[in-house]
């Protein structure tokens, strides 16, 4: 089998504007045999860092050489980058505006560009207000057509990274924050298993926000009873909070940003390092 | 052409989340001719009989032979078996909780398995919370890539049916319920039309829902005003209750589980039975 | 490589229902090697502006050949007939209901027909509410296949085409209306840039909305500050009302309908007509 012209389009654009497939469209004119695998296009609008959770929990999963096209793009128009990237394998192409924050944390970054050589820009304006159709789908299409993305410009001096959320680490606790709920309404944290393993012994951890007591960390959501509150490891390896069959972000009252406590068991205890 | 490796996805992940594009990465990775149709992520979350009617309305119009992967999975990480089966030449990988229902009252059972050879499962442990990504994507990778699905398991002892609401048959009416509602705000019944020339005249049928006489059974939306309501056999054979490019749901103030009674024109007349 | 089959869907079913699988799997079965690219389904229901405007800012963008099937159909099941059509090279399959209009003020017209060939039909009746699945479907995999539209039936007499609203053009002022509404709230109207370049001096023109004075045109979005109104001309060709990283169509409060002014920036100034 030829080896297939895959792009993923991951935007905040929704499905219900002509968007998309216009963008679509373009990719198709410029590399007739361009298949599409949609990420999302339902990031809420011009919010970044949810489109960098979004496209760093999907693109690693893709085979090697995959192309991702990353639109959350505020800054439209203006004179920010955009930046055609290698990391791990696999091929980025977004707007310098820390998207692939999410990305570059899980991936080795093997190579970055500035999209600037006109040869591979359309010729004449492009429209100031969607260049996910005028600039990346063209540019999108030269590198589905096997074009080597350090043609396209050179290195940045520098590219944009969120300053994502980190865990503190206290006498008796650490303290996370939601930075993602999803539909089902799990609260997504930044507490990651494997920084919990450096600092405390996660069978004796129980887990709080806002006040309520979550217990202990289950296997799954099927592990407490429907309706109840169950803090677990996710598929992400973070912490999450859910409510079995329900929705955590009603039944706690919070969304991105809540601070959510990690402590021993026992209450009063202090916090038990782990011992290497 | 080659045969063509498609499979169709049917989950309640939404498409906001970084979920449906990890199991289609995945399976990418295992299969890399795979192609996606999605029959929805929409289903309602955690929702097994939205899922199985979505499922049995859709997956019955696909070729012989496409695989379809539904996950409405509210037991995921729990020991709820996975099962592969043959459905009327087709193939269906889903949790063994009842989503095969209206598939399987509609295509004859021609094979089931439960999925366990550990052969054919990603090696380590699956995460508890996205077998999806962990377990049907790569079951699903070896089965576009052409495994006998009898390679998968073995036959199970039992496997999950909902109960599914029959209507009931009175003197002077047949009761029936509301099971789905879709989009537009159509109200889709239980009330077959096979089951009605079983017990009745369509032609003489009148329908009603909370006091509301819908009349008799029209041809179609567009044959009332646009805003009056509808009784009519839609296309999956069903009665459905709308309004002319309205929402009955709103109209009526009813959703799933509002009672639907058919009887005779003549308001106080017993049910004419059909001759035969 | 041989060419491919590629069918764009626009339909206002939604994403949550089965119909748009059903329609899909049924195009799979009269066309084994057919390939989607959806354009929206999630056109407002029963809304045939707004699928025409969807429709027409996406499909020109498609390489030459790609057909087009729009069902948005509130009249599905009474006589609207069912038209094949040919536009810029293009070919679409639509209810005469004027779902084509946006298109044909854009493509020129090469070809139109009204399916009515039983050869190509489903033998036996068509549901009567679904004929995305019972008639667009098959006929679609008919024109994939390779048939000629021109085999499907015969030249209408008329076809519909939507009133669209028109700018109004005043002593002082240039009044258009807002046509739609996309998913960041941005307000698109229907002042196109080419209209107001015949009529005046685009670099001379302030923007006014229910009293609001939006300035002058701008470049971006991003050239305003976050939470300030802009108006600019936008990838359609249209001036749009928006708020930077906001939604206009909630800070102005107006949606489609809304009137929108340009005039020049003095404003007590006559509008001053383009020299030519």
């Amino acid at each position: 089998m030829a080896k297939r012209k895959i792009v993923t389009l991951l935007t905040d654009f929704g499905t219900g504007d002509p968007y998309v497939a216009a963008m679509k469209g373009v990719i198709l004119h410029g590399c007739p045999g361009a298949e599409f695998v949609d990420i999302s296009h339902e990031v809420p609008a011009h919010n970044v860092l949810a489109g960098a959770l979004v496209l760093g929990n999907a693109a690693p999963y893709f085979p090697p050489d995959t192309l991702h096209v990353a639109v959350v793009d505020p800054g439209v128009g203006t004179d920010r980058p955009i930046l055609a990237g290698r990391f791990g394998g696999q091929t980025f192409l977004f707007p310098d505006n820390g998207i692939i924050s999410v990305v570059a944390s899980k991936l080795p970054l093997e190579g970055l560009v500035t999209v600037r050589n006109r040869q591979y820009l359309p010729p004449g304006p492009a429209s100031a207000t969607f260049h996910g159709r005028d600039v990346f789908a063209p540019v999108a299409a030269h590198i589905l057509n096997g074009l080597d993305i350090r043609n396209l410009g050179t290195l940045p001096g520098r590219y944009t990274l969120l300053d994502m959320p980190a865990p503190t680490v206290g006498e008796s606790t650490i303290t996370g924050r939601v930075i993602y709920v999803d539909r089902f309404g799990n609260l997504i944290t930044n507490l990651a298993r494997t920084f919990l393993i450096e600092h405390t012994y996660m069978e004796e951890l129980r887990v709080n926000c806002v006040g309520q007591d979550l217990g202990p960390l289950k296997h799954s959501y099927g592990y407490v009873a429907p309706g109840a509150m169950v803090a677990l490891i996710n598929s992400m390896g973070m912490i999450e909070l859910a409510v079995n069959q329900g929705r955590a972000c009603d039944v706690l009252g919070v969304g991105v940003g809540a601070e959510v406590c990690v402590g021993p068991l026992a209450g009063d205890a202090a916090l038990t390092r782990k011992r290497v």
